[in-house]
This record gives C-alpha cells, structure tokens and sequence, in this order.
C-alpha cells in the first residue's frame, strides 16, 4: 500500500475477525516500530508479544478499555526500558514513533490495530507490569492489539487550517 | 512510495538542497500529521510553519543541535496545546505520533528530515516559545526542518530480536 494511503486512511480497529496474524507480519510489524527515530538514536525500546490467550484475556482487567484486547489473537506491549536512555524523559517520544510507525504497517499490510494508552496512567502501568513480569525500569506505553478486522471505517478527515501557523503565533 | 519501504528506508536527513519545498507539499504533510491517532481523539497538536529566513536562523541560537535548520527553506515547529487536552499528559504521545507520520510522508515524497526535540529541555521550550509568541500553554515539542535531500544514507537496520519478548519478560 502507498505509504500516504496508509497514513491518511488508517483508523482504530477494536474489532477483529478470528483468523491469526501470523508471527512473520508480527516480525514485519516490529521491523517497522524498530525503524524509528529516537533521541541520539537511544533506542530505549522493548516489544512484548502476547498471543497467550489468557493473558490476553487478563489486560481489559488492568485496562478499563481494552475490551477490545479480547477478539484479537495477538497484541503487543510497547515498552520503554529507563536503563537504555541516553536523554532523559525522551523515551516516551522515542516509544511513540515505534508505536504509530506500527500503526502504518499495520494499515499496509491489511490488518487492524488500535493505540490503548498505558503510561502515565499509574494503575495500568503496575497492572501489566505485574501481569507481563516486567521489571520496575521497563515501563509500558502502550498495548496495541492487532487483527484481521471485523469492522471497516472510512478515512477520517481530521485536517484543521486552524492548527497551521505561519512563522508565529 | 510503499508504506513499509517508507518506514524502513526513513533516515534523519540534515543536508538539503536550495530548491524549496513547496507550500502544497507542506499541507500534505501536515495532513499526514493530523491523521495520527490521539488519546481519545483529543487532537492536543498545532503545527507552526517557519519559512521567514531570519526566524529560521533563530532556531540554532536556542537548540545546540539543530545547524540542519540553517540549509532548510522551511521546518515545522510541532506543538501540544495543554488547553486541547482532555486525557492528561497524553500530549506527548499523540503529538509524537503527529511528528512521525509527517517522516514517513517526508520520506514518502522523496524529501528529507530530522527530528530535533525540544520538550522536556526547559530551556528549549523556552526559547522556541518566546522566538515563535506561543501561548504558555502551547509547548513545542520538536521542530523538523524539510528539504530536498542533499545527503544520501543507505536504510538502517535496527532490528534487534533481543527488544522482542512472548508473553512475559
């Protein structure tokens, strides 16, 4: 798919049909987070791949809207790792771009994801902490489920002239 | 170009050449910026473009790292506004997400860019803030220089399967 395609058309999936993704898309998918920019080229991230059904089934738990979590058969936890930054309080930046850089392969390949936020909220970030055995500097972002997708959206236009400036305020 | 090649052939790019980059190019990269995801669909961004030489030639006097923006004809200030948001310190993430699918679609193009952090560098925030008049509330959090490529790097390749973890650490 066209890259300008796939950035403008991809929207939230949370639904998801019943056939897997297979570990070689996932192993593409993580190419692609891994191609990311970060401070100084830090580098500061870690993916966890969970397909265990139960642990699946354990995130809506810690994660009051990821009910979506349970129709997919594989899902991703993007973590940043404190002992691999070079410039502090960057690697949520860094993170972010492995994230969306996920999100546009994800939409290339014809598969569905959505982005659901971890960090800064506490109780999630403990939550699957506890659930994956992170260790205390290993703090995850984002959860981001992937699927074949059992909903179809058109493009959302969010272009907004009013957010654009010209050399000031 | 194709998304997935676009992704991974993306370097930061900071040697441009003297042909502008075209206002039209410009809005379609903001186009691409503003079909990011965001936390609850807050859309927290605003994005400054800076193409008057003399403020761009300001920026290096307020970030140690960013001589690129010297030979660009134009960069984009990427913002989070504190007033947009509705899920807190989610800003980061989403604008982020904003900053990246604008690389992707600079890549896309056939054009070059770098990512310069500003936010959470105290002083950087301030100096871009008082050279551009941003409200308080308004933080920047990167600027990208765009241009024509005047350097050429073969892709990077950062995979590394020891980020990459099944269902637990």
């Amino acid at each position: 798919m066209d890259a300008m395609e796939a950035i403008l058309s991809r929207r939230s999936i949370r639904k998801y049909t019943k056939e897997p993704v297979s570990e070689s898309m996932v192993q593409e998918i993580l190419a692609a987070a891994m191609s990311a920019p970060s401070a100084g080229n830090e580098q500061p991230w870690h993916f966890v791949i969970v397909n265990d059904r139960k642990i699946l089934d354990e995130i809506p738990k810690v994660h009051p809207y990821a009910q979506s979590v349970k129709s997919a058969s594989v899902a991703v936890v993007v973590c940043g790792d404190l002992k691999l930054e070079v410039y502090k309080d960057f690697w949520v930046q860094d993170c972010s771009a492995a994230a969306e850089n996920m999100l546009i392969a994800v939409q290339a390949k014809g598969l569905g994801a959505v982005w659901l936020g971890l960090h800064p909220i506490t109780e999630r970030v403990k939550g699957v902490q506890k659930l994956l055995k992170l260790p205390e500097h290993v703090i995850p972002l984002a959860v981001i489920p992937i699927g074949h997708p059992d909903e179809h959206k058109p493009p959302a236009n969010r272009f907004d002239t009013s957010r654009i400036h010209h050399n000031s305020w």
